[in-house]
Formats: C-alpha cells, sequence, structure tokens
C-alpha cells in the first residue's frame, strides 16, 4: 500500500508540474500567459497608471501599419485619442475596457477584437481588478494618433 | 490509510481536470489553446492541404486593413502570393514556416511575428508535424493580394 501511495504522489507531482509550466509567462499578477514580449514600461504622458509597450511592428510609407503588444495594469487606461486612419484593438489576454466618446464603456476578454473608426475619440485599458493585455493595429495612411484628454476617474469607473 | 489514498485520488483528479480545462480550445491535434475563433475550412483553391478562416475584421476605404485568423493543419499552406501593400503575421500557437522566394525557410512558433515587404512573393503555413496558428494583417492600400503558383512537395521540405 506504501508503494502505491509514493507512485500516486509521484503522479501528483508530475500533474502540478505540468499545470505550472502552462502558466510560466504570465503578466503582472494575473494567471494569463504573455504571447508576444512584454516590453518596456511606458513613460510618456499619453497614458494613465502603468502599462508597457512592445512595438512589434513600426509602420513605414510602403506600409503604414504599425503593432505593438500593449500590457495595462489595473486601473491603468490610455488617455482619449483619435487616429486618422483608425486602429483594430486584438485582446489577448486579462480583463479590458474600451469606449468610445459619448457610448457606453464596454468589456474586453481574450478573444475579443474591435476596430476603432477613423477620428473617433475613445480610449482603452484595464478593468479597475485585471491587468489586461492587446495587440494594437494602427493605420497611420492618414496621420499619427491625436492625443486628447485624461480619463477621468469618474469616467473610467462609470 | 485507504482514507488518505481516497483524498489523494481525489485531489490528483481535480488537479488533472485543471490541466485539461486549460486545454479545453484545441487547435487540430495540438495542445495550443486557440485565442480567436477557427473559423470555416478554406474551400478556394489558394491553399494546399486542410486551413481554417476567421475574418475577423474587414478592409474599407476608411482604413485599408483587414485582419484575419488562419489556421494550418499539418502539411497546409498557401500558395506563394504577394500583397502590394505588404502584410504583417503574428504566430500564436503551434510551429510553422515562412519563406520569401529566394531565401530560406524560416520557423515561426508562438510570439513570433513577421513583416511581409509589399511586393515580394512568399508562402505561409504550417509544418509538416505540427499545426500552425496565426493573425495575417494585410495592408490593402496598394490592392488585393496576388496569388501565384502552388508550393510544391519539393520546395516545402527544402
Amino acid at each position: 500500500m506504501k508503494k502505491h501511495l509514493l507512485s500516486f504522489c509521484f503522479l501528483l507531482m508530475v500533474l502540478s508540474t505540468g499545470c505550472q509550466e502552462q502558466n510560466h509567462n504570465q503578466a503582472d499578477g494575473s494567471t494569463e500567459p504573455i504571447i508576444f514580449p512584454k516590453g518596456e514600461k511606458i513613460t510618456n504622458d499619453n497614458f494613465t497608471g502603468t502599462a508597457y509597450l512592445h512595438m512589434m511592428i513600426q509602420s513605414e510609407s510602403a506600409n503604414q501599419t504599425s503593432v505593438g503588444n500593449v500590457i495595462f495594469e489595473p486601473g491603468a487606461r490610455t488617455k482619449w485619442h483619435l487616429h486618422p486612419g483608425g486602429q483594430i484593438l486584438l485582446a489577448t489576454g486579462g480583463v479590458g475596457y474600451y469606449q468610445e466618446k459619448g457610448k457606453p464603456k464596454q468589456i474586453l476578454r481574450k478573444g475579443d477584437y474591435i476596430k476603432c473608426p477613423p477620428n473617433i475619440p475613445h480610449w482603452h485599458g484595464a478593468s479597475a481588478d485585471s491587468a489586461f493585455i492587446q495587440v494594437a493595429i494602427t493605420n497611420n495612411q492618414f496621420g499619427p494618433t491625436v492625443w486628447l484628454e485624461e480619463v477621468t476617474d469618474e469616467e473610467y469607473h462609470h
């Protein structure tokens, strides 16, 4: 019987290790695996709270599409902003928000994606309790991102 | 002792179930979780083997970027093709290949991303032994994809 128990303990250990390995690469406190690199802490004033950016693809004249991976810590968000050529967001982990001016806040979860129409002011970021990971695909054909005012705590929690 | 063994069995079952739940949404035979929908089997003749496409974002005049999730079964691949505005590929699961005309085949794994320059003939697809999942971001500003000849088995395995 003792031998059987030892075998079970070993099997338990192996299974348990297998589970842990699937979570080896996590975003700040969440259990979501990161697919693309976390990048560097954003230090410009276009964001509120702590967020990280890894630029994957830079825009250039031949293809004016830029792609970046953004990780927002809980509560972190962009300022209001707009893109003359529009933007596409792909949610790859955590729980986040997206809001267009004058419309209700939407919740974004892993597997969700959204098209921000050209010239529509909007913001995006993490929910208050969870980090949020997104791939941002920006069309710079008609000009760069225009940054606007901060998303107030009242707007964020509304 | 029997009681302890039963407790261990229960714990084993719980842990094992936990592991399985992380893999609940799999691409054909691989252990990779799918982030975006699998979509429909591709029935046009631009692909060799079995592949699935879920169009996430359609191109339109205001933002001529299209985004699609493609799942290639092992051995499946596109024909040679080119994009007048270029394309960006994000690898989200499995093991795949990318090759530009006249250059060596590159291996793509989860977390890799690649920029296909405008007007350069190339192909992409799964490796022979593993499915491959990619997000394809196409810039249609300068015209639609131009499809070319099939990737031969010799080219594929080279």
